[in-house]
This record gives structure tokens, C-alpha cells and sequence, in this order.
């Protein structure tokens, strides 16, 4: 069973106060990219993996996604999506994507599937990844972002300061060491699975996906007057994927 | 121009006398990898980037390949190559393959183009990934590694070794600063060209290639227990990548 870092009340709390949880969409620095790689969503049925506060799902419908299957681990990010909708095509639904059926028995059910920040928690995402390539039509698109393994890998993911040259540095170790993360953000104890990049790759590749985007995200200019993150210049925070069914 | 490093007389020394140069193939141990990447060869017209002492060139050969053009800049591999080989099928040819015209006017020319640790010399690498589209048949393969952007991306190369913990990591920065990166490797001034992942994998689809298979190279067991390299498993030194033309 995944962790539900999301229901942990300081977890919540702390993510409820970021950027990407009051503005939604525009909050997220990545965001621009993520959409660059969605398909013109009219009339198309759409499955979200953890839809969080549902930011995405009712963008999908507002751009004339005619459905979103919208699924969540947190009874807490799920009842605010909920409080935040009114919108019957919008379905949200309690799961883990670690032990999840997404079909009985139906294949080619959905044109796309998204996933913003969650499949980095998965410890069965190889199973999860089969099943999406099962419930997608042929030619749909999976768009996804994920902490980028460089980000991920360390032991101890913190920049350290060289004490004497003042050089700041990521400090990369145990890339190849797949597996079990336990960092401190926002709240202590925060459970991660670390795949290398090529771990990624493959899993897609041998479930029968062509790669068709690849991103290393980092701000352009505009971007970083917003947002500010210049050590994402250092190291990259997060990759984003799109890859579409064979 | 690409500079010439391996005329340089101490470095040629040098990686005359490393593994790979003195057991060829045999020697490299990511190529057990790279050649479960390489298609039958038999009848096929193969393009060697960088041939160095030409052991893939006659390799291919030796497996039945109908021909193999060599190209590489530094003459000092390439007398060697010549006086290593005995077959007329393989064609040597000096070349700097940031300048090269690998063709002036044919398409459609080889079946497999292989580079073995050289794009990653290259400032005008997407230039030539579109002409290797170009000279490519349908369907063709190319297959090449090179040293990985993590690897290449930190403005000082070396381990860092914690002073209270003792604990030892790869100073990752700079990774999105592409470019000119200047190393101490077997000579003093050793420069290449660091690009991103991302960069590699945008450069091959915006050409026209579907990537099939992407490794960030590490020993297995049995191959650790002869090369020894443990340190590969804190950071990735080698990328490989294999793409087929559309």
C-alpha cells in the first residue's frame, strides 16, 4: 500500500498552502510544458492518476474533454476536489494506484491518461504502466510528470555549500540503487520510490509505448522572473514524458 | 573544428594503453550492452562515428557485415586502425565530424551507424544527427553511447568526499548549462560538449527517429567482479542509446 502523505494533517496543511494548491494549474511552474504535450481534449475521454484537488480534471472538461475518470489516495485532497466541482462528467474516486484494477475486463477505454507528481510513490508502477497501455484506445497519449530520478537518487537531497570555495552542488549518490526514498518535505517521513531515468524509458517502451516528448523541465526566462528557482538550473527537479500507445 | 585530443601525444599514450584500447571490444565493459543493441549485421552496410583503432569495424565484419566506412579525426587511431585491418571492405577515412558532409547528394546509404563514446565531442551535433537520418535506410538503426550528462554536466568532475561523514558523492551543478566543459582526463584540457539528456533523446524524434531502447549503463554482478567500478553505481557515466529511422 502506498503512503498517504496527503492525509497526514501537517503534510496537508503545508501542501494546501503552495502555490500549485491555491492558483491550481498556473501555480505549477510545469505546468506550460505539461499542457504543450496534451492533445486538443474535445470530445475525448480522460483518466487522471492522482488528481489531487482536481486543478486538472476540470481544466480537461473546461478545454471539452467529454469525460474525466479522476483518482486520488487522499480522502482529504478528494473531498476539497469535490467541494471545488459541479460537474457530473467529472468523476473522482478513491484509490491506490499501487493496488488499483482500472478495468475489470475493458480495454480502450480512454484518448488520454495524466499523472502530475505521483507515479514517483509507486512501488508497482511496472503493473500500473501495463494497465494504462491496456485501458488507453491504440494512438492515445500518456502525459506525465514525475521528480526527476536525479532529484530522487540521493541519500541525503539536500544542495551542500562547499566550505571552502562557497560552490554549491547536488550531492549525487546511489543513482543505480533503486527503491526507497524517506525524505522531509513539508512533512518528516515522506515515502518515495527512486527509479533511474532509464528505468522510465523502458517501462514504457516495453509496454508498447512510443516515447514522443521528453523534458528535463527548467524555467525559461519569463518563467523564472515568476518563479524564482535557480537551482533548478543546477539539477533537474522533474521530468516530464509523453509517449502514446502503439 | 572538434579539438583533436587524441593527437595529443601524452593522451594518446595514455588511452593507448587503457583496456578498451589494447583488448578492444573486449576491454569496453559497456559494450556487451551496446552490441545487444546492434541488429544481425549480416549483409548490412554499417557507418562507424568515431572509430578509434577500429575493433568495432572489424568486429562488424567479422559477423558477416557487406561493408564498413570508419570515420575519424585523429591520425594517430587511424594509422593504427589501417595497421591493425586487412580488408578491403572496411574503408578508413579521416574526418571531423562537426564539419562532415557524410554525404553530398545519397540518402538511403547504410543499415546501422554506430558511435561509441564521440557525439559527446561534438558542438554541432544536431547537424549531424540529421544527416545520419538522412544516410540512414527506413528502418535503419543507429546505436551509440556516449559519456552521460551527469558525467559531463558538473563544472569540477570529481568526487567530493564528505570531511565529518565521510560520505562521497557526485557534485552535480550546472546540468542545464549546456556546452563547453574543460577536464583533466589523461591530459590536461580535454574538452567536450555537455548536453542533457533530454537534449539527446529531442535531438533523435525532432530528426525523424523513434528511440527503441536507452540504458544508463551499470555492470552486472559478473561484470563488476572484473572491472571493479563501483563508483558507476552512486552516478552514470555512460548513456546508450539505440533509435531506428521512421
Amino acid at each position: 500500500m502506498t503512503q498517504n502523505i496527503y492525509d497526514n494533517a501537517k503534510f496537508f496543511a503545508e501542501y494546501s498552502a503552495l502555490d500549485r494548491s491555491i492558483q491550481g494549474l498556473d501555480g505549477a511552474p510545469e505546468w506550460p510544458r505539461s499542457r504543450s504535450y496534451i492533445p486538443d481534449l474535445e470530445g475525448l475521454d480522460v483518466l487522471d492518476l492522482g488528481c489531487g484537488f482536481g486543478w486538472f480534471a476540470r481544466w480537461a472538461r473546461s478545454t471539452g474533454a467529454n469525460s474525466v475518470r479522476a483518482i486520488e489516495i487522499s480522502e482529504n485532497m478528494l473531498s476539497r476536489a469535490r467541494d471545488l466541482t459541479n460537474d457530473p462528467k467529472i468523476i473522482y474516486e478513491q484509490g491506490d494506484l499501487d493496488n488499483i484494477k482500472l478495468s475489470e475486463h475493458d480495454s480502450d477505454l480512454y484518448d488520454v491518461v495524466f499523472s502530475s507528481l505521483t507515479l514517483h510513490y509507486l512501488a508497482n508502477l511496472p503493473e500500473l504502466i501495463q494497465q494504462v497501455q491496456t485501458v488507453l484506445k491504440p494512438g492515445g497519449t500518456l502525459v506525465f510528470s514525475i521528480e526527476h530520478p536525479i532529484y530522487t537518487a540521493p541519500k541525503e537531497a539536500k544542495f551542500v555549500t562547499d566550505a571552502v570555495s562557497g560552490r554549491e552542488y547536488w550531492p549525487l549518490d546511489s543513482y543505480q540503487k533503486e527503491g526507497l526514498r524517506v525524505t522531509d518535505w513539508l512533512a518528516e517521513g515522506v515515502q518515495k520510490q527512486h527509479r533511474t531515468t532509464a528505468s522510465y524509458v523502458n517501462l514504457l517502451l516495453k509496454a508498447g509505448f512510443q516515447i514522443t516528448e521528453f523534458d528535463e523541465w527548467f524555467p525559461n526566462p519569463e518563467e523564472m522572473e515568476k518563479c524564482r528557482w535557480y537551482r533548478v538550473l543546477e539539477r533537474p527537479v522533474y521530468l516530464l514524458i509523453s509517449a502514446v500507445k502503439n
